[in-house]
């Protein structure tokens, strides 16, 4: 049994998650599963790290539908990617930037749901299209191929992410040898591999990439560091 | 399989939501799906408008346990309605108010979990008596029918509610033909049918009713506006 | 068919929580269901007396994993705990506090991923090693039998949780006959069996102890009451 897996910026205090559940429940036997439904409103970027770093823990067949979709009701496509035999639905916005694989826009008006709304496709398209996956539909069946996918505005080298923990997690691979960073103007040259001591720090973190932090605290906030902000690594 | 769907104000950081999850599924292998525990607290109002958004994209057979319950532990009823094949559980104080159908009082204790709390009915009582509905009881054998429901304090004509994205969604249907609306002292002209933009505009929103929005941002922010404030349709 | 059940103070906003889920829905077929992911971060405490008031109403088999973990990459141990035929996963740190039975280290590296890394083990330990419990690993071959179990720094007759709705719980049984209470310098007398009035007063919560509360209104605001706060009772 596949699973379909929510990704969006509703909330859950607004009943948009749950009309889309009951969409999806009404019409197949698939796991619905929340990923998250707490990405800020409107924050393609964040929706974009967030897959990225979830997508390769999931089985094949999983089913991700990803709505974070300021542009919905305008002439912006709706797109679906097979990607390494999982399928990857989302506004054409730069959600999938992560994601490779073969791109279709999701043009098959046959699957939404009828009088739809021009304010909510989630409900009307997402989650309609979701099921019909899941009930075996194949993805080429959607519509017709693209090479042409909206590509997120993203400049590598920087903080992709400030986590609960104020943790400020960065995309940069650890080099071989001794190496320290340079982020907001400070250097930090201590290399940890656990949440301990009473100074901001290096970590290599569960992304594979270097990581701020501080033990019991905010590293973002000590060190003034927010999302996007360059960081460079230097050779000791 | 049927579902058990829950709508509280509970949080989720407290354990109440997960001791009912616990009894329910000590007792059936219904499918358990969160619908939200953010309602505000004690907040009726809103979880009867997010009820009435919700229950027509569930399929038959779904088991509503609907628990915002300033009155447990007073004489205060639990009701049961029956809808168009699908079940619903609530205190008597006007949550199920656009549910309609046949309602009942439950009364038969022997559903309950023995030695139960005053103050906590989700776990102790809701939620045996929903296992107990997912395991095929008839909800007729749950207490005597009942015509005398608490109705919601609901004066049509307003703004049912404020999303996350600061959306204003009224419950006027729109009319045939040119219309404004009028809301808080300020007249809104421009009908959409996307948030684009950046002043205030109309839209026919996903419950198809007119919302008044902004494009990335607060409309109920910038026009001054809240839950419960009257809105009127003027013909042009 | 098993469930396994979710305990964390990651929120959901992050990939944390996502990433565990599809580790586990990658290797076995188990029911997953959130208990909480918005414990405060770092706060054991908090999750110790989470999981003892939810635990009694999970069914045979469950399987609870418990990630509240401040200490990750340190030396501080992971354990299972098999208790009255339920099993639970936490960081040693006291977070099992009110878990009775035996206890194991979790020291079977081969059930964790590959190429792990050191500050997330909530998706590289726990989640995999609760997969396998959940095909029947037999728990006593995730390592070695313990005695030594780190416990909780808590001294009973406080409150012990202020939930959302603000009552103060706390871990007092009512004696028999009348009492009152004392806590923060204020003395209260009034015990009732609903939330009415406009005054502070005790009533016997949904865990079996004293509560101190307010209708409609936080007492924790009222009083000046925190977690942690000390009890006493006083007869009449």
């Amino acid at each position: 049994m596949s699973a379909i897996t929510l990704l969006t910026d509703f909330g859950t205090r607004d009943p948009y998650v749950a009309a889309m559940k009951g969409v999806i429940a009404s019409r197949c036997q698939a796991r619905i599963v929340d990923l998250t439904h707490e990405i800020a409103p409107f924050d393609v970027w964040e929706a974009a790290f967030f897959l990225r770093d979830v997508v390769r823990y999931w089985p094949e067949g999983t089913i991700f539908v990803c709505v974070v979709d300021p542009g919905v009701g305008t002439a912006r496509r709706i797109i679906a990617v097979e990607s390494e035999r999982r399928i990857f639905l989302a506004p054409d916005n730069g959600l999938l930037h992560f994601i490779e694989g073969d791109a279709y826009v999701v043009t098959n008006e046959s699957l939404f749901l009828a009088h739809g709304s021009t304010t909510f496709h989630g409900r009307d398209r997402f989650a309609p299209v979701a099921a019909a996956l899941a009930n075996g539909l194949p993805v080429g069946q959607l519509g017709p191929r693209i090479d042409d996918r909206v590509a997120l505005d993203y400049t590598p080298g920087c903080i992709i992410r400030i986590d609960r923990f104020g943790n400020c997690i960065t995309d940069l691979v650890p080099p071989e040898g001794s190496f320290a960073v340079v982020a907001g103007g400070k250097r930090i040259d201590d290399l940890r591999t656990a949440y301990t001591g009473s100074v901001a720090f290096i970590i290599i973190g569960s992304t594979g990439c270097i990581e701020i932090s501080v033990a019991n605290g905010s590293a973002a906030s000590l060190l003034h560091l927010g999302r996007g902000d360059r960081v460079s690594i230097v050779s000791k």
